[in-house]
């Protein structure tokens, strides 16, 4: 039998066919168009679906279950999509639009949420029953696995480990509150971090290579400074990764998970960050012996469908 | 059927019968006498679970399982408690050791878990699935039950909720690390709190209740000035339960269980400060809709047995 995954993103439909074990077969994807009746949406995500099934020779009788990945707060027993800032959705019934086209079961989950269970199914952490996810990017994002499902929590808005406070009274937050990690540990925050470096000591090799224009400052940016031997560079990211490595240190002290699988765009710099994380992580973590696994997440934009799919494997 | 549950502490060993639904029948308790061999301690609990037998009027085979909740790590699959500093046992046989007298199924767990368990099954969150259980005493214990088991992480030592760093470089804790929940939430962090700012108040009514003798200082002290109008220690516990609530506010975000239940001598102060910690997570929590309840422990001392009891129905 076959798993179908959805990823619905709002910039695109990625969509996939995937094995029993979790490998992607094949991926296709097409535009959201976002601003569209979420009818016509639904419709074109089902016609992406039977478009992979035909590419593929297979039969809808081969294909076990449908499951959508979304941003935002899915019912996960109704299939319906409580809501999504950026898709503009409010009760939107996704099990039942596409079920109108496809007659096949439609599991419905968070996307970030389907991006833990991908990892802990096909990726870095394959195999551990307990493993925590987080990425690293504009937000911080978590997907909590137990047991091999994914959880979260009894009113479908769990997980949410970026919002949790390392610092009272401290940066403000976009949820509102001051001092979560994602104020620290997000891309975005880095940025900020570089930008306030930067116009401090204007003298920075930072300044070189954005051109003395602190708009184009990326989260690249103080990584490719360090690299040139930048001191300010340096301390910002020394700054950041302390803060990434408190968050993960609470994460290990109240889930002990297998794996902690870090994901996001700063995971580009691998062992860069991975290495001294793990230091800081290792004096840090209660009773002084960390068994957790550390790990960067290698499916990339794929664990989002894989574990959309895999949805149906666990019912 | 019965299930006996033991809650084996540094100074008592207590015991009871306890019913298929949770209720606690009948209650012993013996000194732990804990500088003996470990073998004197658990042929006399096992003689305490037979003297409940008798006395209760039972046989042996009306009871399913002996369930232990002991402090420390325990290995709950092999019955072995790894370690427990206060009673100086490292790798101790537990299971084995009751076996020799008691032909039952011994079930072990660590005994802040079993309080948890305790509160779910028949206290405060009775008949909830996912609820969390922190006790607010010398340190700040946790106990985390998820689809009505207790979640102890891959490696038997999760759920130690007191050791996230709410405050970054903030107070010492005695895990090393600093600005752990611990170091603000626990009865110590409030005497501690209590005593410092009587120092630089001496004026403060704190001073009558304890006739000036900064060591008279308990947790209650601050409630009690307060009661009597005094604005020093109404400070001292706004700040406390502000700092209590950024910690519950975080469980809540993480976890999103339908029920955080607050044990501990604290609580004794009941709505005083419950009301309180309600007003502050509910404007602390990601999304801003509170949905899991908080609430008083309701148990006491008798969650810890009657969650070890239920160690064995869960099996």
């Amino acid at each position: 039998m076959y798993y179908i995954g959805v990823d619905l993103g709002g910039t695109n439909i990625a969509a996939g066919i995937v094995s029993e074990d979790g490998e992607l077969l094949l991926k296709k994807s097409i535009p959201t168009l976002k601003e569209r009746e979420y009818q016509d949406i639904m419709k074109d995500m089902a016609n992406l679906c039977m478009s992979l099934i035909n590419e593929f020779c297979i039969s809808i009788e081969e294909v076990k279950s449908i499951g959508v990945g979304s941003p935002g707060m899915p019912d996960t027993i109704n299939g319906i999509l409580v809501y999504a800032n950026n898709l503009k959705f409010t009760n939107t019934p996704i099990r039942t639009e596409i079920q109108k086209y496809i007659d096949l079961p439609v599991y419905l989950e968070n996307d970030a949420n389907c991006a833990a269970l991908g990892e802990c199914t096909s990726g870095a952490a394959k195999g551990t029953k307990n493993s925590v996810v987080i990425t690293l990017g504009t937000g911080v994002g978590g997907g909590v696995i137990i047991d091999g499902r994914i959880y979260s929590g009894s009113f479908f808005g769990g997980g949410e480990l970026g919002h949790h406070v390392i610092r009272v009274d401290g940066e403000r937050c976009t949820c509102g509150r001051n001092g979560c990690w994602e104020a620290y540990a997000s891309a975005t925050a880095l940025i900020r971090d570089t930008r306030v470096a930067v116009a401090k000591n204007p003298d920075s090799g930072i300044n070189d290579i954005i051109n003395g224009d602190i708009k184009l400052v990326t989260a690249k940016t103080p990584f490719d400074a360090a690299q040139k031997g930048d001191s300010v560079a340096k301390e910002v990211i020394d700054n950041y990764i302390r803060h990434v490595s408190e968050g993960i240190a609470n994460i290990v002290n109240i889930f002990q998970p297998e794996a902690v699988v870090i994901g996001g765009g700063v995971c580009y710099q691998g062992d860069e960050i991975l290495n001294p994380i793990k230091a800081h992580v290792n004096n840090m973590v209660f009773g002084g012996n960390l068994k957790t696994k550390l790990m960067i997440a290698t499916l990339g934009n794929d664990a989002g469908i894989i574990g959309a799919a895999m949805l149906g494997k666990r019912g």
